[in-house]
């Protein structure tokens, strides 16, 4: 059995206007369906990052995917030379799925998926068996909480309802946690910070603990909007409410202000854990992040680590070095949810809930034949199907992809659209506060 | 598809008087044969440590594994508590298959093996290609030098070969490993030490030196024979020969000595990197070993590290660290070979060649049908067949189980063999130079 066929899919995903760090999300999200076709007639599919890096990238790998045995995935990431990452990996000012340095990683990452599908489906099991089995039976996941704008995202936004509406205050974020764990089940929260005055921010993390109690362990992640100096006040303000179970991620930019907010707040008697996804990016940046303590939790994320395997063993090294394990999302349609939650669960370290933008997409929008995923109690339960479980909806994934070749989003530019809707001299500047 | 049958047997097989720091081994070496049978007709087998100790684990374990989906393995990993393995591990005393700290590991080991042979004929593929796919194509293994008493080993020893005759000086050391290059291709050369004065021991290295030249790494392995004093003398004496592929293996007992013969040798220029498979033999023991600079190179084993997949990870630890991988060997038949090729193949990082004992066994004892696994210039070829690709011979495997049951050996007990043919007083003495 050789792949015989390879082709690549760039999709835009309507995506409402949520607001971070690095601005506001434009009405499209990018993403990319990558289809595997072998000789024996299996089809195998993953879902990677979007825009034209990733496009670049994954055509760069077709040519030593063409011909390859999906079983053969070692030989194809030496060849492709993914373990090279070299350079200056400084990144924390980068969205992860923009970062240089894990280029080859992430197309590397789409091909494992969609091979693991295909041999999943040649052997009749779920991915996540063929990796060890399962850990949990199930994926936790978090409510993941943006302040944003009003509006659906994208067009036919105007037909659609929006769900969440517009959430720019401490009450209104209450509301948005509410409606989206009524509907979903979740037991962890994650508020997406470094929009509003740290403040105002304070505020929103208390009044959600006030709600839902010590039970919802919370998380906050300003995507570095901070000086070591706000960080350090911020978690001393919240050491209640971002301890037992919670954490602080990426508060600021970079490892040495990072181990300097960890210093100052164990000094102040506050253990809040420090978690990355900007600053720890590749098995290279681990190193340094554990050796100065600037980082507690790795946020792991099988899409640009270099694929399910790599958070595997990532899961060992970081139980080694005593650090916890959890999962970085971007935003996604339920292909990636299903190989976020075959890692999960083929992954014993990872014992946080993973993070998902997946509330935040339409069921229009979904590629999965048969529609959203569903959740149960915020978990997303294995499929009783090979491969990782996922029939795609080719209709579906035709229209979306005739939407991406139609509009003129290439790559994502959240401070594009801070400009255009909401200050023309926006700029992202670190730390903001 | 879920294991119906578990049948587990001791064997016994005929061993040369070989010396090591421990003493010197028994007639016969202890092994385990592991039998697996599933519900759809398949078997998988596996070849673990020997003796009752390893039976008593493995029998423990048994009711866990009887039905027991075999791709469920890390659900079995968890269940039977492998993880934990507390305690004191400064076990640098100890033979590694005899280690209580990791006796879980080793059994669960057996386990997976064996399950993995299973998947592997269920899918139709050698068991590299179920996990990740071939980093190489062959696995090289090194020529594994024993001063030796005379003597072929075991009953019929009179009557077979003594194929290396008696081995207790440099020059007829060299003769040795002429013979076992000509016979097996090796590209490495590690001779056992620590059983003559270090003196000896260093002329035996120069000899090999001088008769192979560089092209051939040597490492010396005296298993904490010696003290920190004597190791760095050894070191500095051998700084030449032990580098450039080469090292030092456990020259003397525990991390600190380790840590302190790498400052010193480090100190007078010589960069002779330090192994262990003694001081560091689980994921709990890397984190010391490495920060205390008392191991560069990391000797794995798929056969107590707790299986094969766990070595796969420990590669990405070592590299993530910047440490060295290379697998340690006990005595073993060619399905334990099997398991290591597939290891070394299925394992990037195993940059060393492996250990093996396998040209001490004689071919009269080997259990594959077909007979002995042939090598290629030094290396073992994954066969083409599914799964681990041995095929029993059961009645082998009969002939050397009864032989266990008739004789009295229970667990390898090297400093008994040394006070009933060598020395009565003899007791193991650590340093002993």
């Amino acid at each position: 059995m050789v792949i015989k066929e390879f082709s690549i899919h760039p999709l835009a995903v309507a995506d409402p206007p949520l607001r971070s760090s690095y601005g506001r999300h434009a009405p499209y999200a990018l993403r990319t369906l990558i289809r595997l076709d072998t000789t024996d007639g299996i089809c195998g599919v993953a879902e990677a990052h979007g825009g034209e890096g990733s496009l670049a990238a994954l055509h760069a790998l077709r040519r030593l995917v063409l011909g390859m045995d999906p079983f053969a995935l070692h030989d194809l990431w030496m060849r492709w030379g993914a373990e090279e990452a070299a350079g200056d990996r400084t990144q924390t000012w980068m969205v992860p799925g923009e970062n240089p340095h894990d280029a080859r990683r992430r197309a590397f990452a789409a091909v494992e998926a969609a091979c693991l599908d295909i041999i999943g489906k040649a052997v009749g099991k779920p991915v996540c068996d063929l990796l060890g089995g399962r850990a949990r039976g199930a994926a936790p996941f978090s409510a993941y909480l943006f302040y944003k704008h009003a509006g659906g995202g994208g067009e036919g936004a105007d037909e659609r309802e929006d769900e969440y509406g517009e959430c720019l205050t401490p009450e209104s974020m209450v509301r948005q946690c509410r409606r989206m764990i009524a509907q979903y089940g979740f037991r962890d929260i994650k508020l997406k910070g470094g929009v509003l005055d740290p403040e105002i921010e304070i505020e929103t993390v208390r009044l959600l603990r006030a709600e839902f109690g010590p039970n919802y362990p919370l998380r906050i992640d300003p995507n570095c909007a901070w000086s070591v100096e706000t960080s350090v006040r911020v978690g001393l303000a919240l050491r209640e409410e971002l301890s037992g179970g919670g954490y602080l991620e990426d508060p600021c930019a970079g490892l040495d202000g990072m181990a300097e907010v960890r210093r100052r707040l164990l000094a102040a008697g506050a253990d809040i854990p420090l978690a990355s996804n900007v600053a720890v990016t590749g098995f290279e940046d681990i190193l340094p992040a554990w050796r100065g303590h600037a980082v507690q939790i790795v946020l792991s994320d099988p899409h640009y680590w270099g694929g399910i395997r790599a958070v595997q063993r990532l899961g060992d090294l970081c139980r080694c070095l005593g650090m916890g394990l959890s999962m970085h999302s971007n935003n996604h349609l339920g292909l990636s949810l299903l190989i976020m939650a075959h890692t999960c669960c083929a992954t014993p370290a990872m014992e946080f809930a993973c993070d998902t933008h997946y509330p935040w997409q339409h069921s229009s929008d979904e590629i999965l034949a048969g529609g959203r995923v569903q959740f149960e109690n915020g978990a997303v339960r294995i499929p009783d199907r090979p491969g990782l479980g996922a029939e795609i909806d080719w209709d579906r994934v035709a229209r979306l992809e005739e939407r991406y070749r139609r509009l003129p989003y290439r790559r994502r530019d959240d401070a594009a659209e801070m400009r255009k809707h909401v200050d023309p001299a926006w700029q992202r500047i670190l730390p903001r506060w």
